[in-house]
């Protein structure tokens, strides 16, 4: 094989190995919104199948060889060039999949399965003492892996590096703890501001169908496409990009909570819009795939607050919100505005505001970096995690099942994971800087109902761009900056000051 | 390889690759169900990778070799054995996959593929000049395959055993013959009688979701499980198997009539119905499937027609339809019964009534085993369609969209699948008369609302066999008798002498 023949094998290899997934795509959609309670076991074994399959494709020995001989030729010269890009990628996913000894990954896979159930089947009970060992028997395995795989300077790197490429621990604590500081004198200034919002506004009652019509107008506004989408209703909101066309979101709703499924909505509609953008040319290789988790998040972090959270999104919709909800038409639209507002810390993460939400990422990301390396012992964790949660957020857990284990992530075997959610905001506030700073005030802009001009930015300058760069490269270009916690502080000062009357100013710069 | 171990192997890639096709039945489901607009061309490209890899391991040279070792082994001694029955079917698919040339098999997907989009464009234009070509070609490519494949006694004899194994031309002429004659003479005592049903009963005021409730009710009252399975609305009802515990059924409503989702629901009931009582532990070989095309068939007109059009079943439901649509209020259980088993002529097949149904079908075979024998060219087709509706059903086409071109089987490539729908009938009459002589009338049990025991037959007989015998050795082994037409036409001279007022015995006799 020439390396352009080579080449060539490795874009069809990966292009079906995509279609595998873009298969496992539809299955657990459909798993999630149709299928009958008696097809579970079956999809289960669908899915163990589909694991095998593509399990057997990313340690495909051709694909190695494949690889050395695109990586001597002058095809990836460039590494800027889709070749470049897709061969860096490919090898990422070669390496990693053919260190893992199979034993290692059978004990990993049969570990965490158990330990999920365990978990569903403890943490109602607070049962602490028997799923302890489900826990450690998890993170034994997870540091054998990190082991197998290698790091560049402590073990959690390596669980870091699985879904946001390049980062490191190292890389990420000045940025998270210079970030904890300005978060906890935020939280600080609310508290003293003395002021609170008319909550009880939102939590008023609002027809689950008239939620729906205003919710998929939202997301239509804000650009997403629903000929190649559809919103459906789940226990558990996601998005799914199941290929070219068709982007999927879901939502639930609660009568009696507005925020739940119209900021879901939002949230899962900046995931389809970054996967709607995606250059479809590309499909099945990865300068058509996303970059990471914490780049993913960031979209619909950036839809959901930035954009979904500001009072100018609300000039534009808040007449119409107040058509669909008679509950509302007593409310003016600064009270509203507050109320979807409220900063408050409380004990569960996926309840948590913008300002506390990164408090609780902050301190997960702290307990298992030092779980990964060894440094804290799995007996430790719930008095730890309660110190951190008196520390940053000044709160107690009454029980454990909404202290250390309302979280599935564990369980699952998902370590490192956690961080992507605060790079999210991160990457998120300084995307949109950028954005205002080229677009000009984009608050005048959602006030006429017009996102269009962010949109077109974001699709040209991160989701047409697909996997070119990784994370923290993409945002320097972007941005022209590197990573910083600026930003985000910046604008949470700048918001929650207004709202809370304190000056933004100090507790940014401080 | 011990021949132990090819058996094995052949197990694991039998079940491998219909894990590929039950995957492919998510996606054809979702595709009818749910798809997004744009995401059409996506699927179809999902589908293209499905068809070549399981294209692939169909053709898999190491199936061969895995089956001439087992086949000289004393695992198929007895041919009533599960290892036999599935080594049987494996041979039968490798075969007919292997002999296939590849560019043939390449030329007739792009046929049939552009055939039916020409026939979807050209049929409301009654086209039949455009359409024509398209027609001959695949015919002259499907007169290829018959050689390819090799038949009993006649090119035909090579598709009609693509859908119902081992069954020829010559086997089935004769049957379909007796049959004929009867159907024109019962067909001429309706016409003769003088007598009509008040047929617009069945076409007043029907809402939708009361006929959704009540074909719900109806499914799950004869045995349809819908904690595996479920029921959604689409433009063509179907129902598919997606595996153990996921059996799926789709209806249309019309609301201006009847008898459209009701019996629509109760013939995908009875397909379902069949697949739920597959044996579950021999999923993914041939000993858990289905037998043929016909005997599938069986079970939804079975349940249909024999079940669901009897007065019997209408003794035990009439009152509840009463309760659930009130413009039935005024109308006798036997105005209604009549109604809904009204026979007249009709130019379109599919909704033709349970006289005429088979006469549709009998001309097509005719039309279709003489193209395929070169008997007949594709310029007289239209011509003989329309002298066979004339001297079976009395009626001319007024157009060829209305005649010739009604049906998109052919240009799909579909020829010796409309006998398919005739031995459906056939065996679902000769097996309900078995079900009664075994258990006795069954009229009584429907007017009580018990359907178990008739299911319970059916299970034991018939679903719960899978494919351990093709259909005509199933019928033996289930009714005592090879197939005859009897049970069929002494079914319908009996239902409709009693509805026309003529006496059964006469014409059934004949």
């Amino acid at each position: 094989m020439t390396p352009d023949e080579a080449y060539q094998w490795l874009v069809q290899h990966s292009r079906e190995t995509t279609y595998l997934k873009s298969m496992g795509r539809v299955l657990g959609w459909d798993q999630r919104t149709h299928i009958p309670e008696k097809g579970h076991e079956h999809r289960h074994n669908q899915f163990a199948m589909l694991a095998k399959w593509i399990h057997l494709r990313a340690t495909d020995p051709q694909v190695g060889e494949a690889l050395a001989r695109v990586e001597a030729s002058d095809l990836v010269a460039d590494p800027g060039a889709v070749a470049a890009v897709n061969v860096r990628e490919w090898r990422r996913v070669y390496d990693r999949a053919t260190k893992i000894p199979q034993e290692l990954a059978v004990a990993l896979a049969k570990a965490t399965a158990e330990g999920e159930t365990a978990w569903e089947r403890t943490r109602p009970e607070n049962d602490w003492e028997t799923f302890k060992p489900f826990l450690a028997h998890i993170i034994t395995l997870k540091r054998e892996k990190a082991q197998a795989l290698g790091y560049a300077a402590e073990p959690y790197d390596a669980h870091l590096d699985l879904f946001e490429p390049g980062e490191t621990a190292a890389g990420l604590a000045p940025v998270l703890e210079e970030l904890r500081g300005a978060l906890i004198r935020i939280l600080e200034a609310v508290q003293e501001s003395g002021r609170r919002p008319q909550a009880e506004v939102v939590r008023r009652h609002f027809p689950v169908a008239a939620q729906e019509s205003f919710a998929r107008l939202a997301a239509e506004s804000l650009g997403y496409d629903f000929a190649g989408g559809r919103l459906d209703k789940t226990a558990h909101p996601f998005s799914v990009d199941i290929g070219p066309g068709d982007v999927r979101i879901t939502t639930r709703f609660d009568e009696h909570y507005f925020s739940q499924a119209f900021f879901g909505t939002l949230h899962e509609t900046g995931h389809a819009l970054y996967d709607q953008g995606l250059p479809a040319e590309h499909w099945g290789a990865p300068r058509g795939d996303t970059v990471s988790l914490g780049i993913h998040e960031s979209q619909s972090r950036l839809w959901e607050n930035l954009v979904g959270r500001s009072l100018g999104f609300w000039r534009f919709f808040y007449k119409r919100a107040q058509e669909v909800f008679p509950v509302l038409q007593d409310i003016p639209l600064e009270v509203f505005h507050f109320a979807i507002n409220e900063v408050k810390p409380s004990l569960i993460r996926t309840e948590a505001d913008e300002v506390t939400y990164n408090l609780h990422i902050l301190l997960r990301f702290e307990l298992e970096r030092a779980l990964m390396n060894g440094d804290l012992r799995v007996e430790e964790l719930p008095g730890a995690f309660n110190d951190k949660m008196q520390a940053y957020l000044g709160l107690t857990p009454p029980s454990i099942g909404q202290g250390v284990m309302q979280d599935i992530h564990w369980s699952a075997g998902l370590f490192g994971y956690f961080p992507t959610y605060t790079l999210g905001n991160l990457y998120a506030a300084q995307f949109y800087a950028r954005a205002e700073a080229e677009l000009g005030p984009l608050a005048e802009r959602f006030a006429a109902g017009d996102f269009a001009p962010l949109l077109t930015w974001l699709r040209e300058k991160i989701h047409t761009q697909g996997n070119r760069l990784w994370a923290r490269p993409l945002v320097k270009e972007v941005t022209g900056e590197d990573l910083t916690p600026r930003y985000l502080v910046g604008y949470l000062a700048r918001k929650f000051g207004a709202l809370y009357g304190f000056p933004a100013e100090d507790l940014a710069r401080r």
